[in-house]
Formats: structure tokens, C-alpha cells, sequence
């Protein structure tokens, strides 16, 4: 099981957008990732499905965060991108073979199930713990310079 | 991200082998879950090379669990099927582009890569807390009748 590339360019550039002091052009945010512009359009294209970012037009115009990164969880951000469908899909297989239980007898999810759903359960848990404002904070901690400062006035500068 | 449907299999194989008397040949598990000889082989094979199952040879041969059901927990069975590999995995996005941070910044891991690590570790641990002996109970609990019982019997008899 392994989640696609796209939620880590996703939470990098919900990130970077907590510290940019303006809308960030697309391709602007690509280029810091060094990552295509493609790519990274269908990772923004599904953060604005969720309404996590938002494009403003104009000449300064570009991506903004849509609420304070206090209200975006890591969560919000990785369902955005990975869809909110349970990791584990049980495809009834107790109702299957010569020995299969009726369909009357199978309206409970059945045991296995269940356990790989609270797993689920605690794996999401987990990742709604954190905010993107946390992970702003965590990412600054990691480095003796303001790296998100610098960051963040990369991104608006008019300079390619 | 999507678990692999073998997971199911091979979770509904490990249990039913807790009810059988005997060992269980693979052809006899392929039947009782309505899917296809060659599709559960594969998982048996993840299984066996896990070394929680393993086959044993002669005319009564087939599989047998390779140590009590409350030694075997649900996440060996979900690592046989799945590999061991964190679901996310972190391509150093942070080392690349014009504000690269230098690999020498770079030797902890990136504070998103550290959440989405936390987020796995809480899954496993959900499936550590489960043992295939747990899902018996359960699975038995969920029914009026001895389900696993009839599912025993049946997998060692001789009718096809
Ligand atoms: S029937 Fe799907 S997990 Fe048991
Ligand atoms: S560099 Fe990979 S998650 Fe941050």
C-alpha cells in the first residue's frame, strides 16, 4: 500500500503557502519544488476541488490558501489528493463459495472488516492531529535559518 | 491508496485454516472462497514466504498455520501481503529546486515526512493489537451458528 507522490508535493506546497505574503502563480510553486508544471497542477487542482487553495485571477494573481492553516488538517490535505475511500475495501467474500453466509447474515460488515477499519480509523486519527500550521512551525524548527521566511519571499518576487 | 484485495484473502484463509483439523489443500481454500486457484496461490505464497503459513507434503498435504493463531497478528498477515515499505514515501522534495535545502540539512527526516510517518506507525500498531486468534472469536460471535466449525469440517473432508 503506498500513497501517491502527489500528497507530497501537495503538503509541501500548503505549506510554502502558509509563509507566501501573496497569491503564488502555479509555476512558480512547481519551479521551488523543482517538479512539472503538470504534475503539480493536478496536485493543485485537487486541493481546490477540496477548497483547501483557491486561484485568484489578475496580473498578481496565483494560489492562496482559502482559511487559516490553524483549519487545514494534514488530513484534509492527503484526502484531498488520495480521496476519503477506507484503504481496506472488503469485497464480501464470506458471501462467496459453497459455505457462504446469506446475504440476510452479512449486514453487519464482518470481523475482518472491522479491524482494518479501525485501522483506518487510526491512521486518519493521526493525520487530522496535525494542521498545516504545525507542520509550518515544525518544518521552521528544522533549520537555523527562516527557511519559510526566505521561502515565502522567493515565491512573490517578481524575479524568475 | 487502496490495500491490495489479496489482503482480504489471505486474512479470511488464516482464519478458517484456525478451524480446520488439518492441513488445508490450497485448491480446497480457492474453492471455499469463490476465487480463482492461481489468484489465491499467490497469496499463499506471501504468506508462506512470511512464514506464517507453510505447506506440508503427502496424500492429506495442504496448508497449516506455522504457529498458534494468537502468535500470528493481523498486521503479519497485512505485511506478508503488502511488504513492510511505509505507505508514504518521502522523494526529498525538499532538495530540490532554486531554495534547495543542502543534503547536509537533510539528514533527519522532513517534519512532513516525520507526521505521515507517525500516521503509519498508528495504523500498524492498530493491526499489531489484533491477532488472527481475536478475529476467530469474532468472526464465531458474529454468527447464531458455528460457522467456523462447518467451515473446518468441510475444508478437511474428502467430498469435493
Ligand atoms: S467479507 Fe470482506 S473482510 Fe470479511
Ligand atoms: S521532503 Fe519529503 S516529505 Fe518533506
Amino acid at each position: 500500500m503506498k500513497l501517491s507522490g502527489g500528497v507530497e508535493a501537495a503538503l509541501h506546497c500548503c505549506v510554502v503557502l502558509t509563509a507566501a505574503t501573496g497569491p503564488v502563480p502555479a509555476a512558480r510553486l512547481a519551479q521551488l519544488h523543482g517538479v512539472s508544471a503538470t504534475y503539480l497542477a493536478k496536485q493543485l487542482q485537487a486541493l481546490s476541488r477540496a477548497d483547501l487553495v483557491q486561484s485568484v485571477q489578475g496580473k498578481s494573481g496565483g494560489y492562496v490558501l482559502t482559511r487559516p492553516p490553524e483549519d487545514i488538517t494534514v488530513l484534509d490535505v492527503v484526502e484531498a489528493v488520495e480521496g476519503t475511500q477506507s484503504t481496506f475495501v472488503c469485497t464480501e467474500i464470506r458471501q462467496r463459495g459453497p459455505l457462504a453466509s446469506p446475504p440476510e447474515a452479512c449486514t453487519a460488515p464482518c470481523a475482518i472488516a472491522r479491524t482494518m477499519a479501525v485501522a483506518d480509523r487510526a491512521w486518519r486519527a493521526a493525520l487530522r492531529e496535525v494542521s498545516i500550521a504545525d507542520l509550518g512551525r515544525l518544518v521552521g524548527g528544522d533549520y537555523d535559518t527562516d527557511v519559510l521566511g526566505k521561502v515565502g519571499d522567493w515565491l512573490v518576487s517578481a524575479e524568475p
